[in-house]
């Protein structure tokens, strides 16, 4: 019986696109187009220019893969490395829930990078994609909630998500795959440290498991080999990084049970754990016809993860950190009913999101917390200035499989990022746009952008 | 009073080639020219040259750093990644026993890379490369026995110590240098599970380290931020990946103790834990002119460390893994007095070798498990045929500051390791270490090996 690392290996070398349901390859598409959205928010960004001008003068100055925020063309290592920062820091890429892992960010800029250098198609693209998915979220599910608790699962998993993507692009047998999951896991790192003083590590977290993934990948093309079993073994990642790690978790429902198409699209520009109570905020203000004076308290009912990331940030000095308070997060969407980039640049710190922010309390909930991380349900108890108590609940948030994005709602999505940053014109990122939803039609995968500036 | 992380990166920043006492530079001189050798000898290695291909092929095709192996030229960053692979294949760069962490594969390939790319003095590399032994090495005892149970603590600890010495050459103010330390620690990885398998791990961990450390300190020199406490934060390393941490041992000593003179060299090419007993049955055979055929059995008293990373290691199957088999490098110490990379590489499964291996076991021992980490003490029982049972015991095996390498031992064996890789003629290596023993004098680093061919 193959080992469930050997199974994980084999099932990401063997898929083929014949083999995804439909539903899956629409999905990944929306996916796609969600990301790349992400990506050209990141321009303007100072920790993401940081790492694409580190990318830019260690590179080839010059290249076959695209680094969407630099207009500028480099290797598909340092490209992946800068477009993975880019992707992640408008807080509005993706998220698979019960795997507490955003599988955008670091999937996509390696297997675009990668499928660009080598001329893949766009099936190919779709396939790896897919490959990538379907691993890092069972390697998220595997290390469980006790990883998460230190690690920033997306800079851990996502090295052997990464490795499993460009590894199907680079056409591995299972062998060589396992070398390549090998490679990543014992590279995979990231620590929720930096969350205290608002630092920039985060975008460093997904580029460095892009690359690092990338890195694994190429290295088991070239006959490089790595651990066997790098996620169960007795040193391996679960060992060293767990204590809750179910390797069941590994093979669970492999080529029948899609993750690709659990994954949830952002609705707000926010840590995904502030999303339920923002949802359940809104259905309460909406329900009661409640303006943001009326609210004299709101207790948000969370599961554990909410506070152990949530809890640190309390008075946040950054828009970033915003993005992890609670309080600005529930501020921003009772006065303006949705907390996108845009309400959080202009208005995270004003006085009237810093007084509604100061109402805003966390409170572990054994239902809330219990289901959690499959289902994420958002719970409020709001008191109102005239003494009203009232309860808001959603079973799952704007975004969710169940409540989800339409394809026109993807593409204004990424339209409104695009404007946000900057990062392209309106007419580009349309047209860009446009393109990209053909993307399975592509005999090859080019630039994203369209030519150098 | 300042954080443990502060104080280190305050001591990193600060330091001056004036403070240095003349046996410390002596000391980083040696181990410089000890490193070269061991870089050199990286040469021909397949996992070596895995990761300078993809250096290569992902890099700038030109650079001001050198490729030592490729004889090539590359960006900094991605020199540092080839050059740190090279440098640990052969087993025989240097250690520090108390933090079990091998400081010179990590440091040098990134210090140096920087110093060329900048035209650094010597001094400044050597300053630079001090402030990186004292950090990496404090980082290593700090994160104790139960990190070094699963994690290779060069591949952890390496990122900081490489982020300290870079970011020393970079200027970075105290503050600076705190943030590279953030953004290193948060990339730190390195797993013992390739071993099980014999896989090519080692070098990839030291090339992550020497490549993540030095792109940490590049970004902080551009304004990106890191946790301000990566080390002893309630969400950093040692909560994330040790049980035994303590801060104190962060700032022990910091400009009084200078931790980089008590590196040791390495005599055997081998795994250090295999070394305080090879000397010792080496004082038990010439004590008592024992052949190798007079060996019935050899029990070594070892400490923990020495079972968790050897114990699975029963029946070698390559050169590299043959290195980490405590028979075997018994075997070859008992044939040839010396297992040296030849010795390895032409003997390590001869029927000879095989027969003396499997007489050799390891038993923990209270003693000299007690005395570990700071000092490796060797001790045998050896049984003859005869039926004699002989006990041997070294304090500090050959190579230990008590015990060290004069600078003829040292240029010799660096000839020997160009020689057997064939990384450079004799004449050039000759010339390389002759110009490298005068470093303190250069006012700008060039490249060691010569020209490109």
């Amino acid at each position: 019986m193959p080992t469930p690392s050997a199974q994980l290996a084999a099932f990401a070398a063997h898929l083929r696109f014949e083999h995804l349901p439909q539903a899956v390859v629409r999905k990944t598409e929306d996916l796609l187009v969600d990301w790349f959205g992400s990506a050209v928010a990141g321009h303007g960004s100072r920790p993401v220019a940081s790492i694409a001008r580190f990318a830019q003068v260690m590179g080839a100055g010059q290249g076959a893969a695209e680094a969407i925020v630099s207009r500028t063309s480099n290797s598909p290592y340092l490209a992946a490395m800068a477009n993975a920062a880019a992707s992640h820091v408008a807080e509005q890429d993706d998220v698979h829930n019960g795997s507490v892992f955003h599988p955008a960010t670091v999937v996509f800029p390696a297997a675009v990078a990668v499928a660009q250098a080598m001329g893949a198609s766009g099936r190919d693209l779709l396939t790896a994609s897919v490959a990538g998915y379907e691993v890092g979220i069972r390697v998220g599910e595997f290390l469980g909630r006790s990883h998460y608790k230190v690690f920033h699962t997306t800079g851990t998993a996502g090295t052997l998500a990464a490795a499993a993507a460009v590894g199907h692009l680079l056409k591995l047998d299972a062998q060589q795959m396992l070398h390549a999951l090998g490679s990543a896991g014992t590279q995979a790192a990231g620590l929720w440290e930096f969350l205290r003083t608002a630092a920039d590590s985060k975008q460093l977290h997904t580029a460095h498991a892009a690359a690092a993934g990338l890195m694994a990948a190429y290295l088991a093309q070239d006959g490089f080999t790595g651990a066997a079993q790098i996620l169960e073994g007795p040193q391996g990642m679960a060992a060293g990084m767990s204590s809750d790690a179910d390797p069941a978790k590994l093979v669970d429902g492999l080529g029948t049970r899609w993750a690709t198409a659990e994954t949830s699209f952002k609705y707000h520009a926010s840590c995904r754990h502030t999303h339920p109570a923002a949802d359940a905020l809104l259905q309460v203000m909406q329900q009661h016809r409640l303006q943001p004076d009326d609210l004299a308290g709101v207790v948000t009912h969370v599961h554990q993860g909410a506070i152990d990331v949530l809890g640190p940030v309390v008075r946040p000095v950054t828009v970033h950190q915003s993005k992890f308070s609670m309080g600005t997060v529930l501020a921003l969407v009772a006065q303006f009913g949705h907390a996108g980039l845009a309400e959080f640049d202009q208005h995270f710190l004003s006085d009237a999101t810093q007084a509604l922010r100061d109402k805003v309390t966390m409170q572990l909930d054994a239902e809330v917390d219990g289901a959690y991380p499959r289902r994420w349900i958002g719970k409020v108890t709001v008191t109102t200035t005239d003494g009203r108590v009232l309860h808001g609940r959603v079973d799952e948030p704007k975004g969710d499989p169940g409540n989800t994005l339409s394809r026109d709602e993807i593409t204004a999505k990424a339209l409104r990022l695009a404007a946000f940053s900057g990062g392209a014109t309106a007419t580009e990122m349309q047209q860009a746009v446009d393109r990209l939803w053909h993307v399975a039609q592509w005999p090859r995968v080019g630039r994203l952008l369209g030519a150098d500036t």
